[in-house]
């Protein structure tokens, strides 16, 4: 009962064979070659427009690659108080843009609403003496595995590029949202105002491919240069290539993170009142309190711990592969508690 | 006939198949995998001393990493004026190293020699209004495919030494270097002063797996921060230390290496008096002048022009698994040059 | 009735008068002259302990340099929410750092607590992940215009200590800090655990001087590089140095800084409930509201408004040359709204 | 005989005078003051067209700023092997840009000849692997003295931009190269193609005040945050101003420049054979070897070595307010040794 994390997961068979398929005599490198090349247009396909698709080897680089690629450095990014690029990378953000500074606005579930938006972009508009605000990023899912609609993120990227905001999603379950959402990738990315958008494919069965997928066209030189300044342009390119081709090819994506969804779904129909947020993709968070997160890893389940030390909050991850055993077994665990 | 360079080629058989072997159920993400924390030990084996490893995707990050944990932002990082850092990587070590200065020695064969070391550093220690020498980075073997024995190491590492210069390794070829020597990698390394290593394995079979091979276990702390802020700690690190490991085991990167060292030796003896310098590893360098090399082109070979415009120089790369046919082919043409 | 900013301020006459003393004859260029040689004794005397002493052109310089050298790239540097580094420079802590991390700590009057700076330092120790806390930086007197008492200082500094912060204090009004607690300025520096001081003169009378005073020697080559690095070091030092030397000479410092401390108190006991925050040094916050505000400055006061759009906060300032009946008029306002 | 530098003089009577007029009453901070206002207008006026102006507190910062405004942090910017931004800025241009990459051009006198700069951009596209060429940036007077005539710097000019190159000029001596050619400023400035000049006044009689002299408005706006993020815009911009309009009026500047640019010449005349190029400005480079140099110094006579060590090579440098009789007295000297 492994719920730790979706990157605890292996990678799906399909990922693997692309692998093998691809390892046929000689390739051009550094992205020449045969494979990678498609990649523009299996994703302007998928985006029912022109796009430009970078592959590199984490999310963290994508997002950061994308992020200065929308902020000078003494631009200020707007992101939840709870996004990856704030909490877990490190600093890649601010070590990428060249110093930007990420400014932090609250909201439900990881959310962030039209009006913290509106309000951090007045509070730092305050001229030369503070950084500009430049760019919105946000997180499909978020952090706590919650979705904005269509219609909630175009409204976002409506208030973004009125205040003259680029804007970019973290989509590292990405695929988890558009499955959850029944939308096209589309309607929750270009046509809702999002400029740069990481595509993420390893948490959701890839090896270790992420796609910086780019919408506004005159942008990809700077891309194309931040990537390879920062070691993520890779030289054997076909074996990111191949694993991103693999992952679109039939669906997959969308396969696996309907079945990862629904899963997530049982395991929050148990919890029951222990949800802090309704179950909205692969993510579960409840608060049943210290001595019941005790309990349940007495039993066998493992997870992370979430929010302030001893709040009795956890997170429930469901991966691409979790078996409906497990699941079960959990959703049992769960259902006792109450 | 394609000998544009090492990293066109596939990944080893034993590479893919250790891809698969670890794909089985959940690991701990970013590091902390079975085979991940193998990766010290065997290195600390390999280097017959304790070491820290770590991987990424990409020479250059191994390269950028290193060089920028050897060096303050006002450094002088002394490297040939061929070398891959200064050439071929966008700049990648100025903006890891937050705008450390590559300054450039020159030497045959794309060698660093001594005496050229201590002039660089001599004209560039002029207090505080220049950079202040950090750090000495030479390429094992050379952008042109030579060997510093390890006498020849052990001189520079103790004239680096004596600048108090830390010293940095680019090892892309770094089996061929082993292979060709008949040393230990201890010898041409932490015996001859060198501080932090990029191992590479991609060219010679891997996929996408470098490791930063560091040898000054003080240093361990920096390189994790900046591995992670740049985006090159994957999630799923299986993937890259099975890579690794298989690279090591049995020896299967020397046995690579050797071949493909032996092959391009044959070429070497082929060209004859075209060659620039004598073939020491699998690169050859041969200049028979632009006629010559439209003919080698019209005959169906592939290679890259080197040196100047129309110089009539060109470079021929020995993949691990290119074949005795073409080996031969290639040969029979130098040979009917002349 | 201009309480606009002490920035607004001509400079002190003796500082003038010190400009055209050292105005003689050639003179070592970079800090090598007679004056600037003066600084280190004459900051070592004052603080009582051996010191290094830098000068800067402004305090975002100073306090750039100083936050620089106490945190890694990838640190954090907690500070208020208030703080100037936060606020007004731009993102210049971003800059200098390469790209550091400012983690904002709330508390009243802008001054950090040592219980917010705890839970700051615990939400942020995650591991590699997250930045790492490298340094503490407060404002004395604070961008509220409160003030750090020695025993305040030192639970600070000493919490910072424990948790392996470096510190640094903004003393942009460090001279009317020093006045105001009737300390001497070890007591509030480094015996109260700060590692790098930024020393303003210029809001109290000079014309553009700033020193960074650096309790810990072996940080001093670190920061001449930084200094000369940024375009800090200036040919004609000697023009910097004099102003410091003019600034410290018989207390001149202190005597100006008494001065518009005591002139602020009288604005603080004409404002009466109208106060925000008790007046501990030459800034007077008051909250009359909107209208009251358009009083004032109907009646010819100049002075910036504070907080939230509409709060009907403002911020008054005492300079060092304000006159008497300057504050005697504006002081007959307040009490006329009251 | 001081000769050693400019920058040991002191400042001229004008430009003390200038601080004192300015330094009545309360006036506007961070360059809204009236002074400051007056900047652009006057420096319009002077390159008869529409300028904009940013004064900074030494020559490294107004470079630094510079060069980051015309280059991506992947650029290369083109210099003289021998320019201050490469060998006595400690780095600076690598700090400001974000970590580009200076390519060294050589050329006589420390000029950067066209053939040169062709030589340089060719050798550096390379594609995405290597630096991107920006800019360049030459020195008018040149790090030897030279000057770039109209015609000299608009086929650079041309050069440059026809390579889509951004053009700086480091004009540290600018005056000097003004009064010696007799030409208008713009002729060797924008209308050779020079995008943002650094107009030097420290050494030519300012305490400490360089202008950021930018044709291309445009880019104001980023050197109006780089400069403020880096602490160069200062507090009391009125002093800064002060010294800039005071420099201008009624043509100071060239009347200093041309009073040290005869002087030289007279040192020049007296050094005959041992000139190693002819005097153009206000630098002298002599070569009378190590045993005359010494000679020299024992007579009282002050200049640093240039040069490799032992060369025997010796730099003069003529300040503003040289005396005549100490120009006599090395003049006297020189034709001594011959």
């Amino acid at each position: 009962m492994n719920f730790r994390s979706d990157n605890t997961a292996p990678a799906a068979p399909e990922i693997i064979a692309a692998l093998s398929n691809v390892n046929e005599g000689a390739a051009s490198a550094y992205g020449e070659d045969q494979w990678s090349k498609r990649l523009d247009e299996a994703f302007s396909a998928l985006f029912e427009r022109e796009v430009r698709v970078f592959t590199v080897a984490s999310g963290t680089a994508a997002n950061a690659i994308a992020v200065a690629s929308l902020t000078p450095p003494w631009g200020a990014v707007l992101c939840h108080r709870e996004a990856h690029i704030e909490c877990d990378e490190c600093g890649a953000a601010e070590f990428y843009s060249g110093g930007a500074k990420l400014v932090l606005v609250d909201g439900d579930a990881a959310k962030v609403s039209v009006s913290a938006l509106h309000e951090a972009i007045a509070r730092n508009e305050r001229g030369i003496h503070s950084v500009k605000p430049a760019a919105l990023s946000v997180s499909q899912t978020t952090e706590k595995g919650a979705l904005y609609s269509p219609m909630e993120m175009a409204a976002l990227g409506q208030a973004a590029k009125a205040a003259g905001l680029g804007v970019h999603m973290d989509g590292a379950r990405f695929g988890n949202a558009v499955a959850a959402l029944g939308c096209k990738p589309a309607d929750i990315t270009w046509r809702a105002g999002v400029d740069i958008l990481s595509f993420g494919a390893t948490k959701n069965g890839a090896i270790a491919a992420e796609a910086i997928v780019c919408f506004d066209v005159a942008r990809a030189e700077e891309i194309t240069r931040r990537r390879k300044r920062s070691g993520h342009l890779l030289s054997k390119g076909r074996f990111a290539a191949a694993q991103l081709l693999a992952y679109l090819e039939g669906d997959l994506w969308l396969t696996l993170a309907r079945r990862s969804n629904a899963l997530a779904a049982r395991l929050g129909e148990a919890a029951g009142g222990y949800l802090l947020h309704p179950v909205e993709s692969n993510q579960v968070f409840i608060k049943p309190g210290p001595n019941a997160l005790a309990k349940l890893r007495a039993a066998g389940a493992e997870f992370y711990d979430w929010g302030a030390a001893q709040s009795g909050e956890a997170r429930l991850v469901v991966s691409w592969n979790q078996s409906e055993a497990d699941v079960d077994a959990m959703a049992g665990l769960l259902s006792s508690l109450r």
